[in-house]
């Protein structure tokens, strides 16, 4: 399994990925779900991926030879996220089928996988879209500024409360890092380490971050979260016993 | 869909459930889930229910005919949670064998539903049982003070973050109304009225509230959860930007 998010503001983009990849609870082996493209200096794409590894592997490799081999149509010369992600769809499409032919030996299995791109090009705002396994893709909204992919249900609260489009980087960064923690304490197929991108608007430049399964940073982020939550609790108004109702049934 | 929670402490038990019950989405309606059961001065148990409306509504009327009719076996008779939990799988599994006979009109339906029993009976401390589709059940623990049926996941890392032996009845009461609030904004299928019950343990005596949806206490209690959040939120370590990593791929 896995959980990948990422999250547009105003103030720019921030993607966050776990690395666990599992078939099965006793084949666990780490991979990174993040891959960033810099191009130029206008252009400034990162991809998140879950599902079927051998799929997701070979996608992003189609898509780094595309630009090596400085094909018509790669990374470097899309004009903007959203033909970005067709072409990623198009690409994801295309394996899977290879490999999942009717009547063929795996007739039937399922190589699915998704992607969040994300990025800046040129002058065009920072946009994020989510590439679902058959191809087509969505983006975000004024009201839902986050995409997920993978494990999504755990993690999907806190971002509900707290993001939205004037939040800031910092705060969508360590709203990110909460919701992972929310969802590895939930699903043991989501394990560190936790990689995080931070692309502030019009910059070009993305700022990341990896953090092991030991790092001081997100140890003192949990337990400050765990401790702050339970003051909360404990500021919360009190139950009104006087509603209370007579037993029935 | 359903979301239903009971939790155990050294305290006491807390039931909390909706009221939504949905066949597609163009067909919504309200049923109370929760189902009391006092019995003489030494039983008090609650029933919560989850999956196929006819199905539960078969098994709640079973239970209430069983003790009405002072049948030899009922939750009048039985000696304890586990007992009752079995009696309760039985009526369930008998009832969707019914409906879902092999080759009949309705084969491959699925007529499934889940129970959470939990109560005090006699001397024996406070218990709670989850009673699978199958009819076998499971207990909480100590390291699992709670239990939950229905759409499980938004609901479950507030749980997990603050739920253990020693949590106040008060505290677990709004754990169970916050860890609502999160489901109901998540899934559409899930909505008020809420109800809850607090059981306090030795007390053979059951409190319970029922919230609507415009319910003073409950969007109090949203809007302090709200706000404490983002409060915690600003004051969790900001992140260090000197664990940055330079750009690679």
């Amino acid at each position: 399994m896995t959980y990948c998010v990422a999250i547009t503001m105003d103030a720019g983009l921030v993607f966050c990925s776990d690395s666990r990849t599992n078939a099965g609870v006793d084949q666990v082996s780490t991979y990174s779900k993040m891959f960033h493209f810099k191009i130029a200096d206008e252009r400034e794409l990162i991809i998140l991926s879950a599902g079927n590894l051998a799929t997701t592997q070979a996608v992003v490799s189609q898509v780094k030879r595309d630009i090596r081999d400085e094909a018509l149509t790669s990374l470097k010369t899309l004009p903007d996220i959203s033909e970005a992600a067709s072409y990623l769809g198009e690409i994801s499409r295309l394996e899977q089928e290879k490999h999942s032919s009717v009547g063929g030996p795996n007739a039937g299995a399922s190589f699915e996988a998704s992607f969040i791109i994300g990025g800046q090009i040129g002058s065009d705002k920072p946009r994020l879209a989510m590439v679902y396994p058959q191809g087509n893709h969505i983006t975000t909204s004024k009201d839902t500024p986050y995409l997920q992919i993978g494990e999504s249900k755990y993690g999907k609260p806190i971002l509900d409360r707290i993001l939205n489009r004037t939040t800031s980087l910092e705060n969508a960064s360590r709203c990110a890092l909460v919701s992972m923690d929310s969802t590895m304490r939930s699903n043991l197929t989501v394990g560190p380490p936790i990689e995080l991108a931070v692309y502030p608007t019009d910059s070009f430049a993305t700022t990341r971050f990896r953090y092991d399964d030991d790092d001081d940073y997100l140890r003192d982020l949990k337990k400050a979260w765990d401790q702050y939550l339970i003051e909360a609790f404990d500021r919360l108004p009190p139950l009104q016993w006087s509603d209370a109702q007579s037993p029935g049934e």
